[in-house]
């Protein structure tokens, strides 16, 4: 073989040999579907196993691993960084089809599964039982079980429940010579040795390939309320959030939006936005059936005592929803004004959200860039949307810059690069922005230590040296 | 020197040099309280340094690492499983003496501290805040954050909250070459590159030494009720947990007594326990005061419908304080039966737990050892107490076939060895029996990878080869 990244047809022999002829793809037309992800990036690779069990993925890596051949280990490909994109091309590894629910143990609030379940899949499996996995990204309906471990997937539910490393009991996992390794256990509690589960959770795939889960499930609220406060400054807003977040049981979801939302959403007319209103935020409060009046009424009292533009309290399903058709209507009518927004999902301890929003709102107007805001103001998480025209080289040149200045910003509140979409192609050069030479090269040696020839992901999360 | 654990003159004086003479103790008398902690084992260090601040803890461990001297990191030691004793000599590392909380941030939900600030310590500054950390073991008064980091502890807590892991933002920690990294940061959510913190907690000071933690907190609950139910069968009572955990909201704590610790009770006549009680469930729910009531009626029906042989909901701080005397009786009592127990936190899925009772109570018959179970029912969490005398060498030897069929039951049984104690030196023979061997092949080359030259806190958490 010429290189590390080009798949020979001697190669693609061995490999189709090695795993199963029929789990294999080798033309541009079959592969087009796993050259993609959420990102618009393209990379088609250079063959494509859709493993459909463990050993499976033993005999691919095995196989890749002799051959020192590039593997990108990807599932459902919903994610935003390009995590699961066969950037420097080689064999992009599928674990897609192994989607099976293995079972659910109501009494011991767990279940076992394969990484390609969708998520939206194991909730409907789980509702019956008055169960269900608390990690939501947006992309529920779509994304699955395994990239949600891969990138330590979150979403509204992190406010109340935590993100995914904290519904997770074990794990099975291939590492890149083929050792099959298991991590954690069936139990709530376990400090038996290092904690390998939690090592994997995030790590993108560049340390092993996750082949099994026993995840760890919360009971299904019996009832929710929607709120919904416009307010006229977002410090205010941001104020709510703080204490919110300061006192008493927190609501379930806190997701705010910022004046270019409310502008967006005044132009669509599908929600009526108060003339004043330059911050919106959408909160639920969920629990017991008897208790949830109560639990809405103290949110209520807490907002109104800062005096929003107007609040309301969803009375009803159709009012709940009616409440929530402005953080959907958003994202469709983004997509309607610029031909590519650049998402990014930084964080900042909550009492930094203002500061957060100010600082962006002058680099909007610096770099005459329109950017919109909105995200999970409970966890600080906040998406960073520019819009822009990727045709236009002036305007992607400020973009670029614009970006830097935000991630600079972002570090000096103290806050994260990634809440909840992981680092990619699309961070990495930031990597050493917010973790320290000695700590990265620290991670570096982990790699190394899991995958000695380099093979899993690469150029993926750390730096190019 | 002659060897890695021996503190010889001229080391010892390069010691005091680099750190600071007056932290640095090496007269048996001072060095008594640093030869022990709560298994009653006794292993004289070579020398103790008190660390007072983060630079002295780089200057102990360079100096160590230089000379490959043994170093056993130690905190409040009141560990159960002699993680903190230098069972191969060498220096004792203390991070006692950090012990400043650096801040709180109620709107953040967050305090930043030094690793040999007190549990309940914590507690008390947080508690004007309306917050709490939820790890609370019940050693809580004694035991220091650092000590909780690495043994990722636990306690009744952990049903609702999860454990010590669940409840950390990030650490800085000093590895073996005195490198300080800083892992994950000051927000909720970050994925930003491995989950070094994770990783350190509960590795038991054998990676590195933390020496800064940012712990996340959760809002105090205003309210709690204690509910207390005897039944005729551990079956029952185990019955009664599996229900509670697979629908509605779970308590805040089950704690579960066998019929072994009943009939202490019962010669202890502190508590009423009713003649055919065999099994002993306390539980507690917390929340808002307003739906206080709601739930523990909730929780009441439930066991109700079980027939417990006594059912009980306290009315009044006394009633709940009367209830949980039960619980407080039993470690006083134990101590007067036998001069000493071998304390096992073995955990089983909750679904287990009667499997795992029964089996107990059937090796308490097979080795004649009194062995009395009590514990964390609603995380499978249970105490299993041998009663034994060290002094009579048949019992020891029993002891020793009788432990070895317990774990050889809980692995059995989809358990673990340990939920909240850790493996220190006391189970490291068995860890191969719950992680497979290219598991543990892997968690060695990671140690190795952080400690090349295997100073930090050696003879712990792996099998001596």
């Amino acid at each position: 073989m010429s290189d590390h990244y080009t798949v020979t047809r001697t190669f693609l022999e061995r490999l189709k040999q090695a795993v199963a002829p029929a789990q294999v793809l080798s033309k541009p037309a079959e592969m087009e579907a796993y050259a993609w992800d959420n990102t618009q990036l393209r990379y088609m690779p250079g063959a494509v196993v859709l493993a459909e069990n463990r050993d499976q993925v033993v005999a691919a890596l095995k196989t890749c691993n002799d051959a020192g051949m590039a593997v990108t280990p990807r599932c459902a490909g919903t994610g935003n960084v390009g995590g699961a994109l066969a950037v420097q091309g080689g064999v992009v590894l599928s674990t897609q089809k192994m989607n099976r629910i293995l079972e659910i143990v109501p009494e011991d609030r767990l279940a076992r599964v394969e990484p390609g379940v969708i998520n939206d899949s194991l909730q409907g499996a789980l509702a019956p039982h008055g169960l269900f996995w608390p990690p939501n990204p947006s992309s529920a309906k779509s994304c699955a079980i395994g990239g949600n471990l891969a990138m330590c997937a979150a979403g509204p539910n992190a406010i109340r429940y935590g993100v995914t490393r904290d519904w997770v009991l074990g794990l099975e996992a291939v590492l890149a010579d083929g050792t099959v390794i298991e991590t954690g256990g069936w139990t709530t509690k376990n400090v038996v040795g290092y904690d390998l589960t939690r090592l994997l959770i995030g790590s993108e795939g560049t340390l092993a390939v996750i082949t099994q889960a026993i995840v760890k499930l919360a009971p299904r609220p019996q009832a929710r309320r929607m709120l919904r406060a416009f307010f006229s400054s977002v410090s205010q807003a941001a104020k709510a959030v703080s204490q919110l977040m300061a006192v008493g049981e927190p609501p379930s979801a806190i997701e705010f939006l910022d004046a270019a939302c409310l502008d967006i959403l005044r132009s669509e007319n599908t929600v009526d936005v108060p003339d004043t209103a330059q911050a919106l935020l959408l909160l639920e409060v969920s629990g017991n059936a008897t208790m949830i009046d109560g639990m809405a009424e103290a949110v209520n009292q807490q907002i109104q005592a800062l005096k929003p533009v107007e609040m309301a309290v969803a009375e009803s399903d159709a009012e709940a929803e009616q409440i929530w058709s402005a953080r959907h209507a958003l994202s469709p009518a983004l997509k309607k004004l610029s031909p590519k927004r650049i998402n990014e999902d930084v964080v900042v301890p909550v009492s930094r959200l203002a500061a957060l929003i100010d600082g962006v709102s002058a680099l909007a107007k610096q770099s005459a860039i329109p950017i919109v805001c909105f995200g999970h103001a409970g966890n600080g998480n906040i998406h960073v949307n520019m819009l822009v025209d990727p045709a236009d080289a002036a305007i992607m040149a400020r973009a670029e810059k614009a970006l830097e200045k935000l991630f600079d910003l972002v570090i000096r509140l103290n806050g994260s690069l990634s809440g909840e979409h992981g680092i990619g192609v699309q961070k990495k050069a930031f990597m050493s922005w917010e973790v320290g030479t000695d700590t990265l090269a620290l991670q570096r040696r982990i790699k190394r230590l899991f995958d000695p020839l380099g093979i899993m992901n690469p150029g993926k999360i750390f730096p190019d040296t």
